[in-house]
């Protein structure tokens, strides 16, 4: 498997469709970190171009891999080791055609119906089980810009829960996105 | 569907498997309240018999369903109006029954394989969907205390990703959760 997941910060929309760099939330760091580790990619890249956020998240990470944190809990550290920091989306892909000698396919993800553009779940977990490298990005605040969503290949389907509603935050977005895509539930047994 | 779910902040364990009452996550209740709302749940219980930590939840509940918040983004006032305090699974159980004129059947989640007492997530997802009062269960901290899981009536079988990795944040983990359990994807059909 060649899944990486990146985290985009800008160019993303506030709540009036204003483009905008969003804060980085730091939970949002540790639930990556965690997700991926726990379904297998081999990276998760934080997308900001604003250089104290940068840092920010620099330092979180030198407190978890090489810090106290890093004796507190060896758990996290080995997620934390899946995190690196970029300022755009290009530089993520760079990074990971520098690793695969391939060029990523870009899998956008959205809340909204993109019509015409929706891959769907089995599909791209048909992609991803057969290893190709694939870069899936989130957008923060109020979702990914419509230029990454033109830049991409694909744009996942939305998450349907179980109503109408929804305002998923984006770690619990990723979690059930990786879990359609990756997980080893029985329920493919058993459904 | 009546499903609930409660966030446990007593009796769980630490790092260290002593048994504590955990903080409050602010975030945690936000990404619940959502998570509940987009998966049709009935009702979300904040779980603390700490006073000042009941005091928090209410001071973020009042924010988002009448305070500033709610004007500012009447979807998390929505999600917001699932959200309960109780100081005790007890009374959790008990608002339930008060509501549903029937007690609740208690669904624990674990990271743990708990040997011989592991509901599948199709077992549960049956019982979900033909409509019985359950109150799943989700600890904080590094997990719900033995005396809780020993009162459930059932014990959820822990999420496998694709790795032997299995530090879910709780929030991640409710998600995977719910998703499993009534998301309405289409890998019900097409796996």
């Amino acid at each position: 498997m060649r899944l990486y997941m990146g985290l985009v910060h800008f160019p993303v929309y506030n709540k009036h469709q204003d483009t905008i760099a969003s804060a980085i939330t730091p939970l949002d760091i540790h639930d990556f970190a965690r997700l991926g580790k726990t379904y297998g990619t081999k990276g998760f890249f934080v997308i900001t171009p604003l250089e104290d956020q940068q840092t920010l998240v620099f330092r979180i990470l030198r407190h978890w891999t090489t810090g106290y944190g890093a004796r507190y809990n060896r758990h996290r550290k080995e997620a934390m080791d899946l995190v690196s920091v970029t300022s755009t989306l290009e530089e993520a892909l760079l990074r990971v055609a520098d690793r695969e000698g391939e060029t990523a396919r870009i899998v956008a993800t959205d809340a909204v119906l993109q019509k015409d553009r929706d891959m769907s779940y089995k599909a791209l977990r048909r992609l991803v089980l057969s290893d190709e490298v694939i870069l899936l990005l989130f957008g923060t605040a109020w979702g990914l810009h419509k230029d990454l969503l033109d830049k991409a290949d694909h744009v996942l389907e939305p998450i349907f829960g179980k109503t109408e509603y929804n305002h998923l935050s984006v770690r619990t977005a990723a979690a059930v996105i990786l879990d359609r895509l990756v997980g080893r539930s029985n329920r493919l047994e058993n459904f």
